[in-house]
């Protein structure tokens, strides 16, 4: 697949990280990225209706011309994966596997912690995909750090105590020698310096956002989808936007998740 | 209006605290009650979703027979009113007026400040309401709140430690004589009886949940539809719910606004 066109889809703002990492992983792809945040957060929301709109969104991407779809949020890939599979006609990659990978890899208490939004952690996907690869998993709910780092507040001081109150219940009893924390959500990845401060000395992070890319740039090179990697030209990557709601308020937060500017966004309407 | 059918429309769970005020003040009617829970949170979009999202609402309420239709929703009241209004046939009372209303009679000093989700405060309604009635207002955000009310942290050190973080800008820089706080967001009810001991002791808490549904029992019983309140029978409310999302979560977290058990919800689809 020289220069392939990769969808990126998620609620809102949060696969920005992920996209952040595919360019750094896979910068020679084209990537469309739809963020719904008309209807976001899709964390509280429940399985048919996650799955209804990450399925809408999915064949949007591909009638655009994406080959490949990222499904850059943690609770469509938990709620969803299965559906979106189901509705398209491309390869799609959610981020939950990726990171169970990563998780597995990186731990050899096999056990570990994972963090992320009611949803995820309700659909127990995590659970699954790490208990598949003998890792014990605790899964705990921290609804509050995705709107404490869509104000900003990173680094802040509450935030850090937010963090400690949420990591200590999920580090107590017997998950002591856990030594692996999986984000499981695509905001966290803005939290890692502090998260690094707060966690055990001998817990290693784990980032799905990362994981993902990583698994992306494995698809495009091997596996059934395979491709001669050396035939993937060099040039720079084309970014385009799409987003259900305002594009101005897109683009001022999105430019925090991202890393850098955003250019090109188009408003789109899923006919509600 | 013997026993009148009045519609509650919130984007979720808020507006159930101006249902409990309401059934406090007018104990006599039968409440219908929209949730648009699928679409939630309202308070982090742009005017056009907000506006066509209430305006959907609405017609469904009066389709189920509401008389009068209450806003109880501080984002879909400051952007969408005026449009609600052109879209029904019943009376609408949204929840700004009101407590601006009630705020300049607890004001001495005419200086309030208003808190409220980050839509609320852009659209300036509560300031052009307070202006008209000769109080200056200072608008403050408080995007932190409606996430930790939902997470129950309604009395935690953290919401308080956020709340003064706060209140601290608000009432900085010339507000320090301001004499109302305006709770400009239907989840802060919750969040009183911290406030009582975070702002200073010259500030009066006025909660536009309590000061809507006086002017509900004001319309019925004067004004252009008045009714000669003592025609209202005495008779118990009925109470429905209809959502967009999970009825099983709205009746989980809903109680804890309604402060009362929530039965009779019906999940209503709105065809996105």
């Amino acid at each position: 697949m020289s220069q392939p066109v990769i969808g990126v889809f998620d609620s809102g703002f949060g696969g920005l990280t992920v996209l952040k990492a595919l360019l750094e992983v896979v910068p020679e792809a084209d990537y469309l990225y739809f963020g719904d945040t008309a209807r976001l957060p899709y964390g509280s929301k429940s399985v048919e209706t996650v799955a209804r709109y990450a399925c809408e969104a999915a064949k949007f991407l591909e009638a655009q011309g994406a080959q490949m779809l990222v499904i850059a949020c943690n609770t469509a890939t938990a709620l969803a994966l299965h559906h979106i599979k189901q509705a398209s006609s491309v390869p799609v990659i959610g981020v939950i596997e990726p990171g169970a990978q990563r998780a597995k890899l990186a731990s050899r208490s096999d056990k570990a912690v994972v963090i992320g939004t009611e949803a995820t952690v309700s659909s127990h996907a995590y659970r699954k995909a790490l208990s598949a690869l003998q890792v014990e998993a605790r899964e705990k709910a921290c609804p509050l750090l995705v709107p404490l780092v869509e104000e900003g507040w990173v680094d802040h001081a509450v935030t850090e105590e937010v963090t400690r109150i949420y990591l200590g219940e999920a580090f107590a009893d017997g998950f002591g020698s856990a030594d692996v924390l999986l984000l499981g959500c695509t905001h966290y990845p803005l939290l890692k310096p502090m998260l690094q401060r707060v966690v055990p000395g001998h817990v290693t992070l784990v980032d799905s956002a990362e994981s993902t890319a990583l698994a992306v740039q494995n698809a495009l090179c091997s596996g059934e989808d395979a491709r001669p990697c050396k035939s993937i030209s060099q040039e720079r990557s084309s970014l385009k936007f799409f987003v259900t709601d305002s594009a101005e308020k897109f683009k001022r937060l999105g430019a925090l998740f991202l890393g850098q500017k955003i250019d090109n966004i188009t408003h789109v309407d899923l006919k509600e």
